[in-house]
This record gives structure tokens, sequence and C-alpha cells, in this order.
């Protein structure tokens, strides 16, 4: 692949978390030339002095975030704070890939999005989960993309081949304890390191998180009628990486076996899905910086509940890594370019 | 009070993280005397290289752990691994107050004893989580004290009020993050550092954690009729804590008001116990080093489910700090006596 | 001791990691009774939400700092930003003790004040580490007592004794690694749990940290003629404790013996400095919550150095825990009262 | 590059840290084929079970270290407990390229050896720190590499161009700060993340750690006379890095542009090593999972000093990533391939 053929990136919100790991993992993609990097308050500011870890970028100089520094690329990332996409995505051609890592366009529903984001909703885009029923299909076709949030890639993942199955009731419980940097790179005392570490902390309890209608509407794609989701997320001290635990009642007598082969027919041939061996559950470190998601089953009878775990890194497959693999789908590159399933461990 | 007056302590397991707990929290405990300290492969050492931490004690060498060690004590604690408190336990005299931070007579049903810890059940006495239904009388006249485990202590105080009330369904789903200590100073690989930090992972999915039949135990006091619970662990990378998030679907309409009430009429009068005001959450880090038990409740009417989290510290209110509230108990001192609702933050 | 004998405290700054560690320890102490809380912007909140772990304490307001607030107590504690404890302390009578954990009085040179932190000198007052020589006597008789810097501490006794017996040359290199509490709760980028967890990082090289002029100042009080000192700070992944390493060149042939000597003269008759058992070294974890000194000594013939390494918390006998010790020295009460040597570990 | 033309790589001690991170590397590296991996207790195993971040080969069993299974391939890397590579590496072809992780084959001088280690010395090998005077020449035509120490690397490269430019007396002090898989999967009590987390400790205080004279062979290369280390490890809550100051007396008056001018000219063209801008201060998080070094150095003028500091991750630059680099000399290969100087973070 010669110069020429390199597909033109600009990068809104490279000083964030959300834009630092897209970088990242452009850097190690063979079919994209790295053009605009922009940032909000950071302007001016190099890269290298708010992304150390990004050395081979480390002199470039962020730009503000315009539509006369994005404009001209072939594919634009938007990690900015959510309700800023949609003004900037209205200004660049339809020709442009946007691949949105904020919030603005997940939501298909206008009554859901003003109840749990509040203003006016701006509407909807293919959403970037190519493992959830049909989207890939409608990735591929797509110069707009979503990227869905972590909590709800990890809980849908995790649960969805049980409600796609009617193993279960459609009465799900997630409990998903997440790295800090999921909340970004936000001044709050609460993430401050000397809080936070050493601490576990409940937030966005009974209903409220964010994330809630999205985990809803992802699983009332693979079934007919009402999907009930009660979701706790909770902080835990690490950077990255989300384990999500998932459990609902089961709808009938269901063995090990008939669990298993239903997560395995919905992931044996997804390559970033990785189902555990029985007896192994999943670690976030073992994805860490990686585009994997790992994956274990098991039926509780004495509870008369299936429960599912998975763990993400919150950045890649949470964030930055499903842009990529959306990004390589509507761009139709093989959906895995410059992604690994290898995460970085201990 | 003179030294005459002074109970004499003996802590077997002096090298454990439950004994050394209860000796930092019997350091500060003006009604005892610390006699005995005793180990299984470390007896020899010095306190001090072992539990560095405890400076005045820091000289004091490790004794075998037996009946000769052990006896002549108005108070034995032992932190031993289970399966070892019944022989020790049958040599000491009657009259000797035994408190067992062990699992070995914690469940009354041999059935489940022997299903979850396999082996002959060695019967179950008082159970020392005196903020149960009826339990502080009967450690009041007790000599023999079972500390409960540290997630069915959190646990159970999580939803006990909601089940109690009849305000739940008794299916009750719980998913604790537990901090590393909870698994003692077990030298295996999953608890190294350098694996357990930056890493949040399950195990004992599915129903098959031991503490899963004391749980269910717990609330068997509390509610008349089968109790089913979903009980799912998980490590993250900390020292001490555990939070759990424990909820069941509703069993009628039930307000925020309704369900805080509740809370308030089990906890208010509770001396450990603090029912956060609404809108706060449990954190671990402010119990660290505290017996105090940390609890919110909240309604989720979209999913129709009561939602608590709660928040201990596992080797205090988890282990040592219940040992000596149950010692003083039972000993007649004021419960509060040498323990503290205080954490260490940040 | 009846009500009318404690004497009562107030406590600027009680939102802060300071103030915060002021009260934990205050709320143990048998001779205080603790009046007006106060702070700058979250004067009017509930304690309980800004410092979860102070459970007693949770249903006080904070009031705003003023003279106001802080006038009419026996005690008033400052945790404030450097620059701010001079006009307070200025308002507030000569009989009042007024113990500052900042910076503003530490420093006697003026010259120095002005390289190091700008602005004009406020001039300096007794300063609180007892354990250096003829602090103590000057302590007694205070009604203003600077708080040492922790990093000042905990280089200080590292190092002191060695200098004092003249076993080194006066040119001490320490390279001291912190929690990042040191930095108070202060919302910037680099102190975020995100970025500071998995993070070791370097800051304030080259002579540059304020507190090098501070560590020059107590060596300078134990020998006679210039005394060198190359401070390098570095901040580690956890909330509290540092560790220090300092080392000089040998002045000539010593033995461990000798080097071992000089530390037990020094400190055996101090109550918080716990020198080590020879081959036992330093570990923060072991003095956190506490205001334990723990120092070990040793001599590398072959590097022709002495090196040796104390660990405090920060928090503690850094900051908090001195400020009590010195507050028990002013008002003659035993100088241990409400403190601690026994570290929460693990 | 067809498969006919890749080189065929074993790897011994596959289930370790070493080993692991050396097959993270080769899974992303265009040259090679990953043949038999072989472990010691762990032979029989999925390395799925041990490695769980190495998805790729989670269902490669691994094989007992032997020359069976070790013979026949082009490179063999060598990842065992010290004392163990002489015989197997004795056992394998001349034109084998052995790439010995462990510290067998590191020092020259028989003498320290057997002061440090113990035991007959078994030889040394070329030396793969390529950034070290005059090594790149001899490892491109080695068939037996030893890979240095994680400190020794870190340490060396810190201070190697103040000593071989004569701006410092060769008198040089090392605090280093590591993360604990520098320690390996050993199963040692003060490693367990209940013993580590929160917690900052020293050991091998005093010149007995056997990187000690490590570091003085690879100063000796750049410097004509005696050189002396006085070399401080610790350990800190974290994973990976490692976080090394450097400091040595100034030979004579040296400005900051002249430092900076010295370790400009030493590192421009290394590829992994990376000056940071003037008042830009390493921190591991920044190389975690790359083969980058970042340096800064600074002169204290009051202490007279010349200060660096550098970080690595001690499983990449400080272990698997210099055996990739060194195979990739030694086999003609572009020295970079399959290794990166983007960290992962935050």
């Amino acid at each position: 692949m010669h110069m020429s053929s390199l597909f033109s990136v600009a990068v809104a919100g490279a000083s964030g978390y959300a834009g630092g790991e897209v970088l990242r993992l452009l850097l190690g993609h063979p079919g994209v030339r790295i053009g605009s990097l922009t940032a909000g308050g950071n302007a001016g500011e190099r890269l290298g002095s708010l992304q150390p870890h990004l050395v081979p970028l480390a002199d470039r100089v962020l730009e503000p975030t315009s539509v006369e520094t994005l404009g001209g690329h072939d594919v634009v990332f938007l990690g900015l704070p959510h309700g800023k996409s949609a003004e900037i995505a209205a200004s660049l051609g339809d020709d442009t890939l946007v691949v949105d890592c904020g919030a603005d366009f997940r939501l298909t529903d206008a009554a859901a999005w003003e109840e749990f984001y509040g203003g006016p909703h701006a509407g909807s885009w293919p959403y970037g989960l190519p493992e959830l029923a049909d989207q890939r299909s409608a990735l591929a076709a797509a110069r707009r993309v979503a990227v869905p949030g972590c909590y709800p890639t990890v809980s849908t993942l995790a649960i969805a081949p049980a409600v796609a199955a009617g193993l279960v009731e459609p009465e799900v419980s997630v409990v998903a304890a997440s790295g800090l940097s999921g909340a970004g790179k936000s001044l709050k005392p609460h993430l401050l390191g000397s809080e936070a570490m050493g601490n576990a902390s409940a937030y966005g309890v009974g209903g409220v998180h964010r994330h809630t209608p999205e985990i809803i509407q992802n699983l009332g794609l693979v079934h007919d009628g009402d999907v009930r989701v009660s979701f706790t997320p909770m902080l835990v001290p690490m950077s990255r990486g989300i384990l999500a635990t998932a459990s609902a009642p089961l709808a009938r007598d269901v063995t090990q076996d008939e669990a298993r082969a239903a997560y395995a027919a919905a992931y044996d041939h997804e390559p970033f899905i990785h189902l555990l061996p029985a007896g192994q559950w999943p670690q976030t470190k073992a994805v860490v910086g990686s585009n994997a998601v790992h994956v274990q089953v098991t039926i509780d009878e004495a509870a008369g509940r299936l429960v599912a775990v998975a763990a993400i890194d919150n950045l890649t497959k949470g964030t930055a890594g499903a842009a990529v693999q959306c990004m390589n789908i509507a761009l139709g590159l093989d959906e895995t370019t410059g992604l690994t399933t290898i995460g970085l461990a201990p």
C-alpha cells in the first residue's frame, strides 16, 4: 500500500482519553495517514506534553477543533464532550466518514435521550457494535457511526446471546466495575488518585446512569417485547477495564451445555469475542489495550438464573477500538486491521 | 481499670490477616491484655517481621498453636484455615470465650456445609452478626462465637431490611467487589500484586462460592419461606474493602421514602451501621480500618427492583472488628469498645 | 477528664486532606472538643459529603474560614493553601495555640523563602519536628507552630543522625517516593486516578522542589557548616506514604554497628521513631494511619556511602499527626495522646 | 515474506513473565513463527489458563523444557530461573541464536558473579544493550545474547552519557522504583497484592542487590578507571515499569545546555531512546508495553550534582523487548521490527 492509497484521518479531541486511544491505534494501522489533531482548551500545545506515550506524534501541535481543521479528511474521529458532535458533523461532507465516540447519536428514542441526557435529541446514526444483530451490514454502508458506550458494549455482549436465544426472562441485572478512565480526563475530586486508589465506589445506582437506555435499546434488537434492565456501575481502582456481571431469571430449564452452545453460536465467528473455556472466568487485565471481549456463562440452578461475565478495555473495545473497527468496516478494510486480541499483562 | 480487671486474650493465627487485624484492634482496646500469640508455620518468628505495622508487639515471638499455648486465657480468637477450629475449640474450657474467625461453625445446615465445604459438619455456634435479627441476645450468653464471612456480612446487611419488610421478592442478586486481603495471605498466583493490580476478575460465579449458603441462611432468619440468592464475587485491585450491590424484584409498589424508612428503622439504632443521606453512595475507603457499614438504598421503578449498596472493610467489620464486637457483647462490655466508625481516608 | 477541662479546637480547611486527617486524629483524642470547622469554597456543605470517613462529624456543616469562626478556641489548626496562614494567624490572640500545616512559617531564611515560594517572607515559627535537636523545648513554650513539610520530615529523620554524628560528609542525596495525597485535593490532570495508577513519575527534579531548603535548614541544625542536599521526589501509585532513601559519602571508615549505634542513640527514646531490627527495611504500609517513622541504616562499603531509608505516612507524621503531637507538647499533654504507632496493614 | 522465510522461535519459560512478554511481542513480529513453548512445573497446561492475554496462543499446550523441545529452532528465548540457562544453552547448536533473559551470562567478572550470585560463573555472552558503547556490532555477530537486567538497563541509560562525557565524577547514586513484575511470578508473601498495594518498600539496600555489579560493569565501558555505584531499589505498587533517578557529583562546572547536549549526542539516533523536551520528566506509564526509554537530565547547581531520570517498562525494554531487539540485530532484521515506542496510557 503506497502513500497515495492511505486514508487521511483527523482526530478531534486528541488531548482526551478517547482521542489518545484512537491515535494509539491509528499509529499501528497500515491503512491510514494521521492528519489534523485538534483540541478545545489544549489547542496550541504539543501532543507530547499531553499524551507522552504517543512518542511518534510528540512534536505535533494541537489545532483548534473547527470545520477548517477537520475538513478535507477521509475520516474524522470525534472525541468530544456530549452535545458537541452534531454541529461539527453537520459541517463535514456526507462522503466523509465521521465516527463519533460520544453519546449524541447512540439512542434512537428521543424520549429516552431527553430523559437521560436532557436537551434536544440530535438523531441517531448507525450503531457501532458490529457483533450485535444486523449492525455489521448497516455499518458497511455508513458514513456516520455512533460508537457505543463502554458499559453498553460489555453489558450487551455479556447477555445478548442468552436473551436472543430465549434462555432467560427479559429482566436483566448488570453490575459493572469500571476503571477510572471511563470517566474521561475530568477534573473531579472523586476521580483524583488519592481518592480512587484503595477505593471501590458506587454511583449512578437505581437506573439513572445514562448508559441504561442504551443497553435496553440493544437488547430490544434481539428480543421481541419489553426488556427491563437494572444497571449498576461502580468505580474500582484501575485505569482501564470493565468487568460486567449480567444475570437474568431462567425462562425454562437450561443446562450449562445449552447456555454455552448459545454463546458459542453467537460468538465463535466473531474475531474479537473470546468465549473462555469452561471454568475460566474473565479478568480485565487479559484484555487491556486490546479489542478483545472475554466472555463466560454459567447456570446457577439453585438461584434459577443464568449468569454471564464479560471483560473489555473500556478505552479500546469500549471506545477507540470499536471506532477503528467500525472505520475498517465502513472503509471496506479487513475488520481487524490495526487491532489486536492480545492484551497487555501482567 | 487496673491490671487485674483486664481480660486475658490469646490469638491463634497471629501471622495471618485475620489475626493481625484482631491484634491491631486489641492494641487499642482498654479492657484486654494480649496474651499468647500463636502461629503454624511461622511459630518461632518475631511478630515484627511478619506484621511490621504492629510496632508495640514487634518483639513478641510467635508460639506454636496448641492447647498449651492457648489455654488459660479468658478469650481465644481463632484465625485458622477452615477445618482447624473444631479440635482446638474442643480442648478449651467451656468458660473460655472462643471467637472463631473461620468458617467451621457458621452454617447450621449440615447438608449445605457438606456441599460447599466438603467433609463432616462440625456443628454451629452463635452467629456473630449482632445486627441480624435476634443474634445479639444469643451472643450475650455465648462462650463460642462464629464470626460471619465477609461477603455474608455485607450482603446480608445490604438487603435484609428490604427482605424483612416484605418490600421485595425473596430472589436476591448480589454482586460484590472485594479487595485481595479477603483471600488471606495465601500464596496463589492470581493473588500476586503483579497479577492483581490493574485487574478486576470474576471468580466463584454461578452459586458456587462458599459464602452463598451463609447469605441464604441469614436472609432465612428474616423471611418466612424460601430465599434464593444469586451471589457473584469479584476481586478488584485494592487491599481492603468490599462493595456489595444487592437487588431484588419489588414485591409491590414501593416508594423511595418507604424503602428508606425500612432501612432507617432497621439501622438507626445500630452503632456501626450508617445509612447514608439520600443521594450519597457507599465507597469502601470511607470505612477502611473501621467497623462501620455504609448503606444506601433506592428504587429502580423502570426495572422494578430495589437496589441497595453496602460497603465494609472485609478485615474489620468483615472479620476482626466483628470478632471484637462479639467479644464485647459476650463479656458484657460496651459493644463499641475498642472499635471505631471512623475510616482511614484518603 | 470532664467536659470543662477539654481544650476547644477549631480546624480551618476541614474539607482538605490535612484538615480531614487532623479531624480523624482529634476524634480519638481524649483531651479536646471539636469546635468550628471551616472551609473556603466548600463552606456551607455537610462534612459527611466531603469527608465520608468521618462519620461522627457527618452532619456538621462547614463554616467560612474567618476570624469570627476561628476565634475563641484554645487551639486552631490551619490547613490552608500556602500564603493564607499569616493573615488568619495575626487575627487570633497570642494565647491561642495556632498550628499551621502549611508552609508559610517553616523557613527562617527569607531569601530561601523568596527563591522557592516567591512573595514576601511572613517570618518563621517554632518548627514542629520534636525529634530534631532542640525543637521540643521550643515547642513546649510555643503558641505558634509551623508543621514541617512531609518530605522534610522523612528526609531529615532518615539522615540527621548520620550527619549529626559526623559519619558522613554533608553532601546528602535524597530520593523520595510519595503517595498522591501529598499533593492535596488539587484538581490537576496528573493527579487523576487514571493517570496516576500504574505510574511512577518524577517531578521537581534538580533542586527545585520547595521542600529542599527546609531539609537543608534542618540538617544545618545538626551540623556546623554548609550542608548540600540533592532532593528528588517522585509520585508513586498509592494514596498515602512516603519512602525516602537518603545517602551520603562516608566521612571516614564507619562500620554497620557504628552507624546503627548512632541511630539508636538518636532514636531509642523517641516514642514515634522505630529503628527496625537489622535486615528489615521500611515499608510505607506499616506506618499508614500512624504517627510512626520506620528507619533503617546501612553502610555500602564498596560505594563508600551510608544509606538510610525511612517511611512515614505523609498525612499523619508528615502533617496532621505532627500537628497533634506538637499541640500535645504545647498544651502540656502527654506527647503521644491521641496518636498511635500502629499502622493499618495490609 | 512467505512462510518459508520466517524464523522459527521457541520460548522456554513461557508461563513466566519474561516468556509471556516475549510471546506478546513475537505475536506482532512479522518475521517469526512461534514454535515450541516450554515450561517447568506448568508443562502440560494450556497457555490460555496461564497467560490469558495471549488469546491467539490460548490453545497451545506447554511442553517440558528440554533439548528435545527446544532443539531445531532458529531462535530460542530462555526465560528461566538463574542458574538454569547454561545447561540448556550448551545442548543447543552453535548456529541457534540463544537469547537468555536470565542473569547467567551477564557478568564478565567471575568474582563479581560469585559474590552476588554464588556458585560457579558460567561465563559471559555478548551483552544485549545495543545503546551501550560498542555493543551493537558484537550483537550483530552473536549467536548467544545475555539480555541485561531491568535495573541495569534503566540505570545505565540514565547516567552513561554523563559519565562518558566526563561531566560527573564516577560516583553514581541510583534509586529506582520498580513495579512488581520485576520480581517475576514468584509466590512470596511480600509480592501478594494485599501486601503490595498501597505500599512502597525498600529492599536490597546498601549495595547488595545483584544488579549492582552489572551497572558498574556497564559504566566501566564508558569510563576509564573505577566507577562506584550506590544502587537502591524499591518496590512500588504497580505491575510494570521502573523509574530510576541517577545522580553524580559534577566533575566541573556544567550548564544545563551542556548536559542536555551530551545526552542528545548519545541518544538522538537511538530509535528507542526519547530524550524528553526540557522541563518534561519521565513517567513509567508513558512507556508501558513499549520498548521506549524516556530520559531527562538536569543540573542541580546548589547541590553540585547532575541528576538524570529514566523510565522503562521492566518487562519490555527491561527484558523481552530488549531480547527481541537483540534478536533482530543478530538475525540482520531491522532493529525495531515488532517493537514500538508507543506506550499504553492512561
